[in-house]
């Protein structure tokens, strides 16, 4: 066992798939879980994806060797606030924050002296299910996860969690939080907010029956992750806005430039733009960007 | 059998299909095929998707009881042009057009006399598969066609394309082609572009490596689309260039409300838009738009 007793702050998606991962591999002994929704840690119980439901985050911290923070980002000061003064020395603490630079700060003002303890990582694996209903063992599995480490981190403390993400089947890099809030706010946070701009703006004309009515495959696979967490979604949105906004200007300019080629009704320049998006996407499904 | 000689114009994911399924359910007795690559009416051949391959299109609607113009939108005005003066009298023509205003006017103009006999219509099957090798029988099962009858179009003809369609398990529609091309700028046209559009600017960026290193299953799914044939989509945006202009505009005006929201940081507002899109993605998907 590398862990005696794991501490699981906000059972959803990613903190119960993360404690069944643990679990599968025998990695802990026991896995205590506190959140905000005792009907959600009731199935989370269960269905055995944690062993205990702590009444809230500090007593679920107390005498724990490995903390995992899983809540909605906006969550995450007020939580560190809660467990600082309860951790163990020992106790190594890491989040599921999709994003870093906010989660960081946050971490700064709430762990005090042990700030050092805390390595930030970033598991590649939403879905558009969430809750400890949807966790799964296998969620991590040839997922990347993204450690931004602290320069008070001790090296060991970033390689063991680093082993610890690579046992459960995910593929470790590191970055810089103001690296990976950049990177992450043009591949997931963007498409994001278009899909959820979309759905919205859809549903909101008189006719959105008649448009839902006949709205098909590419439209379902384009506007999935508009299923996904809104309170979730409005923090990483809040918490990287300056980037995201960024995009969104960039994004906009793009489509400048295609309201361009309509009116003209340049065939030969849209043809060479979605023969060039193709085969980028195609390069990237054959791992060519590896 | 209901049909002796079917020809099909464009061997492609559609025509090949089509001609599959009306061979499984038995309604023809010889499909002929015909298009440009010679290479593709070759793999048609050799899977059984049509029975011969004739040397253009002409040839091919010779003796034909039944013709599917299922090419690239842009082609339609020769294809209407050469199979015009050589349909028999009693031949029905339909298409598998994604436009229809464009559609119609091409047949207008290369049909002449048999323009009565001409029922368009949109099998709304797209895949980013295309080619015969693409082809399946099952491809338009619980599949919507929609039918955009021309004033000159007799109702049994018309009658007779659905009861078709249906046949082959599609759920057949009515609507006039500039209500077609307004509803499917929306709900197909627009996120097709903005597929596009986004993979193309992330493959032109000097860190796209980096960027696509990091992108996941939200991406992957949103951007499915953008690796749709650019020849045909090139088609459809220069044909029904008017209508999505209008809901880039419309799409663009939404960008822009984003952006104030994110400027501002106004998490409740954000969380309010996201929360509306995903109750509509759920109506939709449980069938609630009908």
């Amino acid at each position: 066992m590398l862990f005696e007793r794991v501490a699981v702050i906000g059972v959803g998606l990613i903190g119960g798939s993360f404690s069944l991962a643990i679990k599968e591999q025998k990695l802990c002994r026991h896995v205590v879980g506190a959140g905000r929704s005792a009907a959600n840690l009731k199935i989370a119980l269960g269905r055995g994806v944690i062993d205990a439901v702590a009444p809230d985050a500090a007593a679920a911290v107390r005498k724990a060797d490995l903390v995992l923070v899983a809540a909605p980002v906006a969550q995450f000061e007020k939580i560190f606030l809660a467990i600082g003064p309860h951790l163990a020395p020992d106790c190594l603490v890491m989040d599921a924050g999709s994003t870093k630079r906010d989660v960081v700060a946050a971490a700064r003002r709430g762990l005090g002296n042990r700030l050092a303890r805390f390595v930030p990582a970033h598991p590649i694996a939403g879905a558009e299910h969430s809750g400890a209903a949807a966790a799964n063992p296998g969620l991590f599995r040839d997922r990347r996860v993204v450690l931004t480490p602290l320069k008070q981190n001790r090296k060991r403390d970033v390689d063991a969690i680093a082993a610890l993400w690579s046992s459960i089947g995910a593929r470790v890099s590191r970055m810089t939080p103001a690296a990976h809030d950049k990177v992450f706010a043009a591949v997931s946070h963007l498409p994001h907010l278009l899909a959820y701009a979309l759905v919205d703006d859809v549903s909101r004309r008189r006719n959105a029956a008649q448009l839902f009515g006949y709205a098909a495959g590419g439209f379902r696979d384009f506007t999935r992750i508009a299923s996904s967490h809104p309170e979730m979604w409005r923090d990483i949105c809040v918490a990287n806005s300056d980037q995201l906004l960024k995009e969104v200007v960039r994004f906009s300019l793009a489509l400048e430039r295609l309201k361009k080629l309509l009116k003209k009704k340049d065939a030969a320049a849209l043809e060479r733009l979605f023969a060039n998006a193709r085969a980028a996407r195609e390069r990237w499904l054959n791992g060519k960007y590896g």
